[in-house]
């Protein structure tokens, strides 16, 4: 049966981090929680009686740091990453194909959706996808640093994700305009830079967009890879 | 079964509409919608495949105008609004006790929660209680305008909310701090108003908050008393 994850938002950086969690079992998983939320993220699992499980991420972020690393020395969850994105002291590497569970018996599929970054993986649960900056609401991910790519994208895209039923509810990583959740169907057929565009008109809208190197991006990264946690020295 | 609802969220005015539906039906139900956000508001209805039933307010809101007469005509679906909140033009008056149904056998639960405003209902759905600005998460809504009163809001939440069970999820009509959700047990031991407070100890506290009057109080409340619809004449 189909259930809504807690989605919350920092508007600093207009990223969404999402608490899954189901009846029968006060065991959670978190998805792109942000270090300056913390506190908050802490509260609403204190709030909402759950125990983390998992922190999960989506990829290595360039506009924000993540608190994973706090996150699990303080709640005793397992920080988990998709294999390719450089992550090294989390607990649990993912790979396209792996099954997370949870609670009981809560199952999430790990699917490889490179293009935003190499590593990139999208997370499917109770016909929910959280797409981080892989596919957002009526856009994207940019594809123009830290491994993207447009190619890579479009295929992650079109073939995996807009390959899933069209009940399925997209939760993007960021949105820019108050929006909160979407479909696979509305996607597919409606997506400003991905419905009924080639993969050559993509890659060339793609090339086009001239964005400015996140601010954040030296910073965040590194920091990252280490979950969010002070490189000891 | 407990359902989380779909929270969006109106920057401008820091206000949350709650998109309700279950498995089973395309039937949903919306709550307290933002006039601003009618077009985002839509277009989430579009993306989800459901069909609006009902459009539900809390009260007359003070600092925004709703979308609830746009929506209903745009829709098809009734106004529901509190019997003593004035608000002439809805379908549905609705009185302490009262229940909606919708969907595939959804009940909401109609509870006269005044304080906040004379008319202020609370909506009761699997689990979930919108709490308009009468309990907001680790505070209330104020109480000095518009019918407000102190005394009668520190019945609605301590005798009323406070007496659902624990684990009911709390949604909020506004939040200032990025938070989401929180549960009335974690109200009822920490709202830093409403928790192990007299009512005389609560009813000084909310006389002596001097907040400035909201800006919009004399367009908006006029306003929403007409579903945000222009008066007529
Ligand atoms: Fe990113
Ligand atoms: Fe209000």
């Amino acid at each position: 049966m189909h259930l809504n994850p807690i989605q919350l938002f920092d508007t600093e950086s207009s990223t969404f981090t999402y608490i899954l969690s189901a009846p029968g079992s006060p065991e959670a998983v978190i998805v792109d929680p942000v270090d300056r939320q913390l506190e908050r993220d802490l509260r609403h699992l204190e709030r909402l009686g759950l125990k983390l499980a998992y922190v999960l991420e989506t990829h290595a972020h360039a506009d924000h740091v993540t608190s994973a690393g706090e996150l699990r020395d303080l709640t005793g969850a397992k920080a988990a990453v998709p294999s390719g994105c450089g992550i090294a002291p989390a607990e649990m590497q993912l790979n396209d194909g792996d099954v997370l569970t949870f609670g009981n018996g809560e199952m999430i599929e790990v699917i490889h959706t490179p293009g935003h970054t190499a590593g990139s993986m999208s997370y499917l649960w109770r016909g929910n996808v959280f797409t981080g900056d892989t596919l957002l609401i009526d856009g994207c991910g940019r594809t123009d640093f830290q491994s993207g790519s447009a190619d890579a994208l479009y295929d992650s895209v079109t073939r995996k994700l807009f390959a899933l039923p069209d009940d399925v509810r997209v939760w993007p990583g960021h949105d820019y305009k108050g929006q909160s959740v979407s479909t696979v169907g509305w996607e597919k057929r409606h997506n400003a830079r991905l419905a009924n565009r080639s993969r050559e008109e993509f890659i060339k809208l793609m090339g086009e967009l001239n964005l400015p190197k996140p601010k954040l991006i030296d910073i965040a990264v590194p920091a990252n890879q280490n979950l969010g946690l002070p490189h000891g020295g």
